[in-house]
C-alpha cells in the first residue's frame, strides 16, 4: 500500500468530524509545576470508545467505497483498535467481523460485541490470527483493516494534534506513546505539514523498546518480547510506521512501569482523569528527562482510559 | 447572621470570578442511555482543590473587609472545606488556620498544610472542635469560617449551578448531593433567581438521611448517627440550610452505599471521571427514580473528586 501524506491526514480530518469527538485539551498547574514546563493535554481518553483508536478506524471504514463498503471490514485486534472499528462500522451500517485470541480480555470482548462486531475466536498466536482474517475475507469480502500498518489509520490517528495545535497554538514539542506507531507515524505526518518546527518525542515501555533500538540501528527489529504493563504497546513497529518515523528524525525516550504507574497516579490524583497505562507512559517520559522539556510548551495525548482500575490500584499498592 | 439572597450569590459570583475555574459542563450519551434522560454534569470535581468548597471559601474570604482579613480565617474541617479555605487564605495572602481531629485522613491533612494553613490537633469530638476553634479566634482575631452554615459560604456554592445554567440552558431539574447543606441551599436560592421553573431535587445517602427526615417533618431533626461511605456528606444539615430548603419546597431521593459505588464506577468506565461517593450520589439518585427524569433536561453537580481509590476499589470489589 502506499505510504499516506499529509493531504491524507486533512482529508481524514473532513472524513471523520461528522463521527469523531473534538476531544478538550487540558491543563493542571501542579503537574506544570513539577514537570517544569506547560503541558498541554489532548484528552483522547475522551474520545468515542475511550481511546484515540476511533480516529484511524473512522477514518479507513468512511475511506472505503460503497461496493467495497458492504461487505464489511475485519481486523484482529482484542483492544481498543477491535472496539473502534466495531463503532466505526456501525456509524456506517456495515458488517465487522474480530478475530480474538481465545485468551482475550472478557471486558473488551463484551465492548466490541456491544458495538454489534461479530466476534471469531482463535489460538492466541500471530499466525492462527492472520489465517482467520484471511478466511474472513476469502470468505466474506471484508477489507482487512490494520490496527497500525493500514495507511487510512495512521492518517486518522493524525487528526489528533491537528486539533492539539488548533486548540494550544504553537507547540515546542509533542510527546506521544508508540507501539504499533500508528498514532506515531499520523503525528508525525501532520507535524512535517502543520508545524515543521515541532519535535516529535516517543514515549515507549522499557519492557518492549523495539522502536527505540529500531530507530537507533537504522532497521526494525521486532524480536523483542514485550513486557510492560501498557497493554496497548506491546506491539513491535509497523513497517510503513518505522519509515516514516526514521524519516521524520524522531527522538525516543523510554521509561519502566513503576514510572508510568507513578505518572498514572499524578494524573488520576491532580487531574482526576481514569487514563490507562498506555498514556501515562507520555507524561513518565516527561517527568524521567526534565532536561529535554524544561520551559517549553509541550504537547502530550492522552491516548485512552480503558483500565482495569482493580488491578492497576492492586499493582500499584505493591 | 442574616439569611443569604440571590443577590448575595450574583456578588459571589462576580467575588470569587478571579480566582476559581469555570468548570466544564460534561455529558455521556451512554449514560444518558441508561438513565432515560438528558444529563448535564457540572464538573466540580475539577474546581481548584477538586471540589465545589472552593467557591465558598473563595467567597467567605475575599467578602471581609481588609482590617478585619489580615487577622485571619478558621475552621474545623478536615476535609474539603480545610483544603479550600487555605488555598482562598493563601490567594488573598492572610493567615488560615485549621482545627482539625487527630483521627483525620493524613493525606488531607498534608493537603491543607501544603497550601500553607497552620494545623492545630484537637480530640475527635464536635466539642473539642468548637472549642479548639473559639480559642483560635480569641488569640488570634481570625474570623471563624463555617463549612456550611455561614451565608458568604452558602452564597458561594450557589454560584455553579448559574454557571451550570449558562452552559446548558434551561433544565427541567438540577441534581446535587446534600450533607450540611452548603451547596443545597445556595443552588436553591440561585434557582429561585436564575430559573423559578427548575426543580431541585437533593440526593442523600441513606446512611445519612437527616435532610429527608428534617424535611419531612418540618423541622431539624440532627439525632442521626450518620453511616455512609460519602465522607463528605456526614454532616447533619445546617440551621439556615435548612431553612432554606424548607422554603424553596425541594424534594429528597435517599440511596444506599450500594447504589452510589455503582454509580461512581459508571462515571469512571463511561466518562473516565475520578469521582468521589459523595459526587456519585446524585447519579445514584437519578438512576434510582427514574420515574421523576424521565425525558428530562437534567443537571447533576459533580461536587468533586478526592477520592481514596485504592480503598474503594477494595470496597467495590466486596
Amino acid at each position: 500500500m502506499q505510504q499516506p501524506t499529509f493531504d491524507d491526514v486533512l482529508d481524514a480530518a473532513a472524513r471523520i468530524a461528522p463521527h469523531a469527538h473534538v476531544t478538550p485539551v487540558l491543563r493542571s498547574r501542579s503537574i506544570d509545576a513539577l514537570a517544569g514546563c506547560s503541558l498541554h493535554f489532548k484528552a483522547e481518553h475522551l474520545q468515542r470508545v475511550g481511546a484515540f483508536k476511533f480516529r484511524g478506524a473512522c477514518n479507513a471504514v468512511w475511506a472505503l467505497e460503497e461496493a467495497q463498503a458492504v461487505q464489511g471490514v475485519v481486523t484482529h485486534s482484542s483492544g481498543n483498535h477491535g472496539a473502534a472499528l466495531a463503532l466505526a462500522a456501525l456509524s456506517r451500517g456495515i458488517p465487522c467481523h474480530v478475530v480474538a485470541p481465545s485468551n482475550a480480555v472478557p471486558a473488551k470482548l463484551a465492548a466490541i460485541a456491544g458495538y454489534g462486531a461479530a466476534l471469531h475466536r482463535c489460538e492466541p498466536t500471530l499466525a492462527a490470527r492472520e489465517a482467520a482474517c484471511a478466511t474472513m475475507q476469502q470468505h466474506t469480502g471484508a477489507t482487512l483493516v490494520h490496527p497500525y500498518e493500514d495507511p487510512r489509520v495512521i492518517a486518522g490517528q493524525g487528526t489528533a494534534v491537528l486539533e492539539l495545535l488548533a486548540a494550544s497554538g504553537s507547540l515546542d514539542v509533542v510527546v506521544v506513546p508508540v507501539g504499533g506507531g500508528g498514532l506515531a507515524a499520523g503525528t508525525a505526518l501532520a507535524l512535517a505539514g502543520r508545524a515543521p518546527g515541532t519535535r516529535l518525542v516517543l514515549a515507549e515501555p522499557t519492557g518492549a523498546d523495539d522502536a527505540a533500538h529500531s530507530l537507533a540501528a537504522g532497521r526494525r527489529i521486532t524480536d523483542i518480547v514485550p513486557s510492560t504493563i501498557c497493554d496497548g504497546l506491546r506491539a513491535a513497529i509497523g513497517r510503513p510506521n518505522f519509515e516514516i518515523l526514521k524519516a521524520a528524525g524522531v527522538e525516543v525516550v523510554t521509561v519502566d512501569d513503576q514510572a508510568v504507574l507513578d505518572a498514572m497516579r499524578l494524573v488520576w490524583q491532580r487531574m482526576k482523569q481514569l487514563i490507562e497505562p498506555s498514556a501515562a507512559v507520555t507524561l513518565a517520559a516527561v517527568l524521567a528527562a526534565p532536561d529535554r522539556f524544561a520551559g517549553q510548551r509541550v504537547g502530550v495525548i492522552l491516548s485512552g482510559g480503558n483500565a482495569d482500575l482493580a488491578a492497576l490500584v492492586r499493582m500499584d499498592a505493591e
